[in-house]
């Protein structure tokens, strides 16, 4: 029996999650959830049901686990406890600063149910990451960057610059920079010196492009603390050149393992004795939707099995086990991928 | 209060063990167990007590896990189901094809013990990410690559041919076929075409280097199936060049997202839906001894707390959350590295 996969909000990610529902062997879409109006959503040529929002609490027995796929700012704050008190649930909440307090109110609502809440790539995989590279090697550093791909966070961004009819943002790691920690740096480096910015803009007929570019350079937070490019494009070529959703990035840790330099008097010996280890994990994505979806299901198959132990609450990717992701069952597992 | 960790065997990784030990800030090197005569090992300049094999069925009390540094061709089959029935035990056992066997001896000896077996970077972190990689994206290929670095057991069987006094064997990636994968190819490769091999012979005075290479390229199993290139040296230069353990290699995969191509007789439509990805884990390692080390200390801090939580048994890496990995607690993880 396939495990039955819900999907609420119909957006990118959740069309993603549709699909991704498909290429696994073991997971099957029971239905979509919208607040729109359920009679104008067609999802898998009209076979898979949609059902306005409020009608899910009438269908806890239908569904295993029901995805969230609204946004952070808005949605998952009112939906995820909403949902986690009825259901298995897994998101992609990916607002870093206000985990701790997202995760407390869905820990508090799963009081019968699983609730895997901030996968995708990052926080998600990356965040994995993070923890096993610092585990591993406790003495250095991890640095995460991202790109090249297109930020929705920063095109939106632009797109509220007075003048701006449209824009994709795109963050670009700095190759230098990523090549330094290949070959062993462990040196602090602020954002500037891991990522660059480049907007491609279309500018309003009667507009000034250079308070547009001004505006987008200086402002606050989004590009005033990086070296930023402004290119001004025709609407055609932005539909043309820039329509997909690319991303990617990468996490590495460069640290040292050996005999500590206990004789301080003795720099050389200190370098001598240590030995440097490099490890990286980067992604390459044409779809950034698509695999964050991809991720989703993944873990929805855990939140699946974590339930089925009676191991209920708010879980983190920090919390499974990685044979708990897999279609394949642990003896399979230990068989051709140990 | 520290995690009390115990080595049996101290070759290098029990020496790279006993540093590693010493990085991390929650465990502390209790004792150390050798088949040697034990007034002839000093560690940490005789601070830390030395004892025979046979003496540590006595100290149960006094070890909290116990990393076993043996080989796994004939060490491990016997150490490991004896420590299992005695202490939580950690292990870095490598025997691939033998593993399922392994395993369920371990199982049936760690009644009331954790045992995490095949830790290190392969198996181990390279098999965490080959399920990883393959849970997110069933629709794709993975591949592992090896090098550039030392391989012992193809060191060793370099030794053994006749005329040869020493020998120092690389494992090195062909870099087209790597970055065919990271272009985002699908096809199987065989090993010949992910890796090539490298000799570094010095050969004994009156021996017939012709014969030599011949015997090498000719090998079976260890290097007929590989393009080999032999390097003829000096005693003097393997010394010089050729005395350390660096190694690494990566893990690929590469795969599709997005929707099939229901309609056959419509071959771009397929290319055109699909978006490719790729996922890459890599290592560069100036010591493989001591990054293997550092693996198996994290897995036994996470030995240590599944032993806490009743849940005994022969674990792999795929059972190990990777909160259970870190010196920090869940809420400082969630707020740093998620």
């Amino acid at each position: 029996m396939k495990i039955k996969i819900g999907i609420v909000g119909y957006g990118n990610i959740g069309k993603g999650v549709a699909q991704a529902v498909e290429a696994a062997s073991d997971t099957e879409l029971a239905a979509v959830f919208t607040r729109r109006d359920p009679e104008g959503l067609v999802v898998n040529d009209g076979k898979t049901p949609v059902y306005s929002i409020d009608e899910a609490k009438k269908m806890t027995d239908d569904i295993d686990v029901m995805l969230l796929c609204g946004g952070s700012a808005t949605d998952l704050p009112e939906q995820g406890p909403y949902f986690a008190s009825m259901f298995n649930i897994v998101d992609s909440y990916d607002n870093h600063a206000k985990i701790p307090e997202y995760i407390a109110t869905i820990d508090a609502a799963a009081v019968n149910k699983t609730a895997i809440i901030s996968t995708g790539w990052d926080p998600g995989m990356f965040s994995v990451m993070r923890v096993l590279f610092e585990s591993v090697l406790p003495d250095g550093m991890t640095y995460t960057f991202y790109g090249r791909g297109v930020s929705q966070g920063h095109s939106n961004a632009v797109r509220k610059v007075k003048g701006v009819k449209d824009a994709v943002q795109y963050t670009v790691p700095i190759e230098s920079a990523v090549n330094e920690v290949r070959a062993g740096a462990t040196r602090e480096m602020e954002p500037r010196q891991r990522m660059m910015r480049e907007c491609y803009v279309v500018a309003e007929a009667d507009a000034d492009t250079n308070e547009i570019e001004n505006t987008i350079k200086t402002m606050p937070h989004y590009f005033a603390d990086y070296d930023t490019t402004v290119f001004f494009i025709t609407e055609d070529e932005l539909k043309r050149n820039h329509s997909t959703m690319p991303h990617g990035g990468m996490v590495l840790r460069s640290g040292y393992t050996g005999k500590s330099n206990t004789d301080e008097s003795d720099s050389d010996k200190c370098n001598t004795d240590k030995n440097n280890h490099v490890m990286e994990y980067s992604l390459k994505l044409e779809s950034n939707p698509e695999f964050t979806a991809s991720i989703m299901v993944a873990y929805a198959r855990a939140a699946y099995r974590l339930a089925q132990e009676g191991n209920f609450g708010a879980k983190t990717v920090f919390d499974v086990p990685p044979a708990y992701l897999s279609e394949k069952d642990r003896d399979t597992l230990i068989k051709e991928l140990l």
